[in-house]
C-alpha cells in the first residue's frame, strides 16, 4: 500500500482530507495542515485550516459555511462585544473550546503536534493530522494601507485590499517537525490539496526545511488545480495569483507548481489548458474537481492517487 | 450622606452588596471585593468572588445557586472533558466569556481593578467594585493530606478536608489598591458583610497595606455574623472557624472581629450571645440577619447602616 500525503489549508484542504479519509487509502494517509492563518485573538490561539480539518474529519464542521462547527452558537462573541472587546473574528461558542483547550496547552509547553494529535484523537479521528511546524508561522500581506495579519485581511478587509506582497513572517526559522519530515519521507505520493497556493501551500514551501524534504523526495507530487474555469471554488485564489502577477487560470497554478510537483489535475472542462500545463513541465491530469457531496471527495482524490500512480516521468533521451 | 464601604467576599458578599446597592446609600458606595478565591483553570483567570458580585449587582446571578450566570448552559467544559482536560472546577459558558476578556486583559497589562471597572460599567452597574488588591494573593489551606489550593479544597473536596491551618499566598507581598485605600480612607462606615471570615475577610486583611488603612480609619466598622443559631447559610464558615480553633457561635466571630470592629450584627434568634459578644470590647445589635429576598437584602443593610451611624462608643471615664 503506498504512503499517501496531503499538504492542505482549510476548506478546499479539507474536502481533499475527507475525500482520502473515507477512501481505501486512509489507513497509509498523513495530512499536513497549514498554520500560516494562526493568530490570538482574546488571548486564545486559533488556527483556522487545524480546526477545518478536524471538524471536517471528525463529522462536526458546520457543512454550510465549510468551517466552524455545525450548530454553534454565538453567544460568547457577543458578551465580549459588550465587555467591549473588538469580535470581526468569528469564534463560535464550540469552536473557542477548542481555542481554550489549545492555549491551555500551548502555556504548559505543548507543541501544536501534540495538541493536535490529542484534539483529533478525542474526535476519534485516526489519520495523522500534522502542523508543518510548531514555530509560529503566520501569513502577512502588503497592501495599498500597509502590512496586515492574515485575518485581517482575509476576514476583517474580506480580501478586498489590493495585495502587492506577501510574507509568510517565521518562515525561515521555523522548523518543519519530525512528525512531517518522516510523513514525507516515507511518502509515495504527495498530494497539493486543492487549497490557496499563496496562502495555504506557500507557507509551509517557505519553510527551509520543508522545502529541501520535499525535494529530496522520491515521491510523486500531484496537485490538484483550486480553478475550474479559472475561478476559486471558494476564496481570494484567483485575485490574489494575479495580484501576486501570477498568469490567470490554470497557467498560473503550473507557474506556482513547476518546480515543486509532477502533476496538475485540472477540471475537465479546463482540458484546452494542457498543452500549456505541460509547456512547464507538469503532466495534465483532466478530471471533475468540484467537491461538492462527500462521494464527490472520494472519487477525486481516488482518481488522483490513481494518477499519481500511474505517472511515468519521462526519461530523457540517452 | 456617608460614605459606605463593604468588604464581601463571594455569596453572603454578594447579598449584602446588593442589599445597599437598592438602598438609599447607594450613591455613597463603594464595594471591595476578596480575591483569594481567584485561581487559574484552562490558562484562564477565574475570580469568582468579583464575578459572583458583579453578577449578583447586574441581574444576572443564578438565583439558584446564588453565583453564576442565569440561564448558562455548559457545554465548553463538556467539551473541554471530552479533549482530556480536568473539569471539575464549574465554568458557565457565558461565564467563560468573561474569564476569556479578563484573561485576555491581564495579558495585555490590564490591572484586576481596571478589568473589573470595565466589566461592571459595561454591564450598568454604577458602583465601584474594587478588588482588594491587584496583585496576586490565594489562599490555601493545609488540611491531613498537604496544602491544597482554595479551589481544590472548596470545590473538588467539597469542603471535606479536615483544616488545620490557612495561608493566604501572597498577601504580604501584596498592595492594596490606590482605589481602595482612597475608599477605606474616604469611609465613614465599613461594613464586613456574613461572608466566611477565614475565606473573604481574612484574606483582604492579610495585605499589610489593607489592615493599616482599616486601623488608621475612623470610619465606624460594622460586621455582619455570617451565623445563625451557629450554623452558616451556605458554605463551611462554622466547621472552618472550629477547626481554627474559634469559638463556636457567634463568640466565635466576635474573636475574629474584636480588634477590627466596633459593632456586631447577630440574628434576633442568637439575642442570648449579646453579653458574650460584648464581652469582647464589640457592641452587640440584633436584628433579623436572614436575606431571602431582595427586600430582605435592603431591609437588613439599612439597618446596618442605622446601627452603625447611631453606634456611639464608649468614652472611658477620665
Amino acid at each position: 500500500m503506498k504512503n499517501i500525503v496531503l499538504l492542505a489549508g482549510g476548506v478546499g484542504g479539507a474536502k481533499a482530507a475527507k475525500g482520502l479519509y473515507q477512501s481505501a487509502y486512509k489507513d497509509n494517509l498523513s495530512i499536513i495542515g497549514n498554520v500560516g492563518d494562526d493568530d490570538e485573538f482574546h488571548n486564545l490561539w486559533v488556527s483556522p485550516d487545524l480546526d477545518t480539518l478536524t471538524y471536517t474529519l471528525a463529522n462536526e464542521v458546520n457543512p454550510v459555511t465549510g468551517w466552524g462547527l455545525k450548530n454553534d452558537s454565538c453567544r460568547i462573541l457577543s458578551r465580549l462585544a459588550q465587555f467591549g472587546s473588538s469580535t470581526w473574528m468569528h469564534l463560535g461558542d464550540m469552536d473557542i473550546a477548542t481555542h481554550i483547550f489549545r492555549s491551555a496547552k500551548r502555556a504548559e509547553g505543548m507543541t501544536m503536534t501534540a495538541i493536535t494529535r490529542q484534539i483529533t484523537t478525542r474526535l476519534g479521528i485516526t489519520v495523522p493530522l500534522l502542523p508543518a511546524t510548531d514555530d509560529t508561522l503566520q501569513t502577512r500581506l502588503e497592501t495599498e494601507n500597509g502590512w496586515v495579519d492574515f485575518q485581517t485581511y482575509f476576514v476583517h478587509q474580506r480580501c478586498e485590499a489590493n495585495v502587492t506582497n506577501i510574507a509568510y513572517e517565521g518562515a525561515h526559522l521555523a522548523s518543519a517537525t519530525p512528525e512531517v519530515l518522516a510523513a514525507i519521507s516515507a511518502a509515495d505520493i504527495i498530494v497539493f490539496a486543492p487549497s490557496n497556493p499563496l496562502l495555504s501551500i506557500a507557507p509551509m514551501l517557505a519553510i527551509p526545511q520543508f522545502r529541501d524534504a520535499l525535494s529530496a523526495s522520491n515521491a510523486t507530487k500531484i496537485a490538484v488545480s483550486p480553478l475550474i474555469g479559472g475561478k476559486a471554488i471558494k476564496g481570494p485564489a484567483e485575485k490574489l495569483l494575479q495580484q501576486m502577477s501570477y498568469t490567470p487560470g490554470n497557467k498560473g497554478i503550473a507557474e506556482f507548481y513547476q518546480d515543486i510537483c509532477d502533476v496538475l489535475v485540472i477540471d475537465n472542462q479546463d482540458e484546452g489548458e494542457t498543452n500549456v500545463i505541460e509547456s512547464f513541465g507538469l503532466h495534465a491530469h483532466c478530471t471533475s474537481t468540484l467537491m461538492k457531496s462527500d462521494h464527490d471527495k472520494v472519487a477525486l482524490m481516488e482518481e488522483v492517487i490513481s494518477a499519481a500512480t500511474t505517472y511515468q516521468p519521462e526519461v530523457p533521451c540517452a
